[in-house]
């Protein structure tokens, strides 16, 4: 029993199955997530196939987790299955534009958060994917997905095979802002980052990338500008594509 | 200690205020939550001001939680302060665009849904404005929130002064897929929303906004094609304003 203050990433895992009925109940809980008027404007596809697993690794740029964890789940924005019951029920849905989308990413995420909190409770381990929206067009041709509905979170999941050590955070005082937000100041911004700059992995990550900042390994390496330009573009295409925009 | 399966959202408080030691604790332990390169790409904005509650509050419709919440936390997708401390180590930030945006929101709802369940399980309540995506420019104005930052979602919190009756939810198979997505048939329409639609409050809907079905209280009076369609605009601006597009 994981606590959220105790939780890892967990990206290697045992080969045993999650049981169905595990699953179903750690699904059927997390849908406790408040949603927009409890529309439950989601949908996971659970992918335990290694035919279709293969085909999703590499929208997952061939991340191991994604052949190596009994299960995938890709959590969707769904306005598909609501607008689909408008439809037989004399209602004209209108939720074909970005404000919905945001209105669905946002169900999904909360209540992807929760099925993880909630697996993580009962010993299993989970990786959340970014991934997911860096190439959606493509998971979004694998899983078959219908118009209106989006993929924007992969979690892969199975009973964990490692325990990493858990992974710096900045201090509380560096996000937190009281009544109004207080931009930083060149002095906040050294106090913010101090102490993951004096980690020594921080400082092989510059090595390694033979940089100057950690920062820069950041700009230059891990999320570049280029890339970013070139993914919002995708993204948008992908949003129109699914009827989003 | 309320756990997930038995959460309600609670929309009535106590007057007494949240201990600053409780709520940092909270924060702190919800910072675990993973985030895209460890950037937790978010801020929260705590605000306890009653005069800056008064203005937030029109921003989410003077829905009454505003005002009669001891805490009001507005989370925020943050790519300023990444982006200053690159600046500040001779490093280009890249973050001014779309996936950067959909990268910092997915951070921030996942960071809020676990301030959320730990906070519940302290014995808080809390509830959900979905409203921050409605009129964010208004919210951006009040909070002062600088270029790349963005709220994303509003929780009112504080001792609950009321225990509602959990609200209904779709069967499983309403939302769950194996393998890929597998598209919904009319069968599939009617057997998910049967228990929704056979249930009192229901009926009553139809009936208190003179409808034939609950899907038409949806789509003609609760969230409208033109509301949805003139929001997308505002939201659209406001990401242009903050330098996300």
């Amino acid at each position: 029993m994981t606590r959220i203050k105790d939780r890892r990433t967990i990206r290697k895992y045992k080969p045993a199955p999650i049981p169905e009925a595990l699953l179903n109940q750690l699904l059927e809980e997390a849908m406790r997530t408040p949603t927009m008027g409890n529309m439950q404007l989601y949908s996971v596809v659970a992918t335990t196939d290694p035919r279709v697993k293969a085909e999703l690794a590499p929208a997952h740029f061939n991340q191991p987790m994604v052949m190596g964890a009994p299960v995938v789940l890709t959590f969707c924005a769904d306005f598909n299955r609501v607008s689909k019951w408008c439809e037989q029920r004399e209602a004209e849905p209108g939720y074909d534009n970005f404000l919905s989308f945001i209105n669905a990413m946002s169900d999904t995420l909360l209540f992807t958060q929760n099925f993880c909190t909630l697996a993580e409770a009962e010993g299993l381990g989970t990786c959340y994917l970014g991934t997911t929206v860096y190439m959606p067009k493509d998971i979004i041709r694998v899983l078959q997905l219908p118009r209106l509905v989006f993929p924007v979170a992969t979690i892969t999941v199975g009973y964990p095979d490692e325990w990493p050590e858990q992974n710096d955070r900045l201090p509380l005082k560096g996000i937190l802002h009281h009544d109004v937000y207080t931009d930083y100041t060149p002095e906040d911004i050294d106090s913010i980052y101090a102490y993951k700059e004096s980690l020594d992995e921080s400082k092989r990550f510059i090595e390694e990338n033979n940089k100057k900042t950690l920062a820069q390994v950041f700009t230059d390496v891990r999320y570049t500008k280029s890339d970013n330009i070139f993914m919002s573009g995708t993204m948008m295409e992908a949003l129109r594509m699914q009827g989003f925009i």
